[in-house]
């Protein structure tokens, strides 16, 4: 059976996403065009803005995909118990997403549209993370929750961000201690 | 008296630098040129070559100078004092200089000369935070002083990150927190 318009409409927009964030990658957002993307996606610009009225609108649906595979993938955890070795070795799920949400962020510095759009996916983040963790932590106030993804969230993006640099610490060392950061901040209140 | 050559060049010196951060907020590292970067600041393209042999010199030169500001505001400070406060409210030195760091980061992503710039800037920062540290903290192990800096480096990284996404927690509530990561991390060891 063929493909319905509807899966062909998916796959095509998949495409899109896939050329733009090449192309975002090769050279940031603010440099990169619709007819780059086009011409990477090997497609006409009239049918790229059939899909999405502009690079704006790419941007967010990129943002909209990286967001939600986060939440995903937080979902299946108990979000502390691998943190301390996730954070001690700086790991990452995805470093392409790393990449692209650092550019967005330096974007969002001077575009209030992208600022928007970043302050929207953070805020579906927190939220997620706010749910997932009082179910795992039912005795903790809703306010103490917000501040552990707070600072949790500081952490983790911490971590993120100085992936660029090489490690100074033995990650063995870092563990323990960001496992005592994290036992202090879930236990009380 | 009329400056010396010395004192002409210095001046030239700054004002590229000034311009080429105004270029580099307005649209990025990679889509700033150094045409525009002269037409900023009032130059020839020739002139601004006199000074600075390309783009990325000029980068080098711009992150010397950040991270110099840096390094000289630690210096005066007993770090782990105002800490907490600084990153309950997410306070920040300079905004401009977050932002061009942010910009610098995510361009090191993709160009491996400016990667090697992060890197050496980064040592820097680390050798001499490690210093300053050592002196208010002599008791402590090297080895834990480096965990503390690397911790410390993260948590302050990760704020300024989420300085662009509103604060959801009050900064009275985190205050007291941090402080406690922050005496956890500068006794024992």
């Amino acid at each position: 059976m063929s493909p319905t318009l509807a899966e062909r409409q998916k796959i095509r927009q998949d495409e899109i996403i896939t050329a733009a964030r090449r192309c975002f990658r090769a050279s940031g957002f603010h440099a990169a065009s619709m007819s780059q993307i086009a011409s990477e996606a090997k497609l006409s610009v009239g049918q790229i803005y059939r899909y999405f009225s502009n690079k704006d609108a790419i941007i967010e649906e990129m943002i909209r995909r990286i967001i939600d595979s986060r939440i995903e993938e937080m979902q299946g955890k108990t979000l502390v118990e691998g943190m301390p070795e996730a954070l001690a070795s700086r790991m990452t799920l995805n470093e392409d997403d790393d990449a692209l949400m650092l550019e967005m962020s330096a974007e969002a510095t001077r575009n209030p549209q992208v600022a928007t759009m970043l302050i929207e996916a953070e805020a579906r983040m927190f939220a997620n993370a706010c749910t997932h963790l009082k179910k795992q932590f039912p005795h903790l106030s809703d306010e103490h929750i917000r501040c552990c993804v707070e600072i949790t969230a500081v952490m983790i993006e911490g971590t993120i961000y100085r992936r660029l640099t090489p490690l100074k610490v033995p990650s063995e060392q870092l563990r323990p201690i960001y496992q005592d950061i994290l036992n202090m901040l879930f236990t009380a209140k």
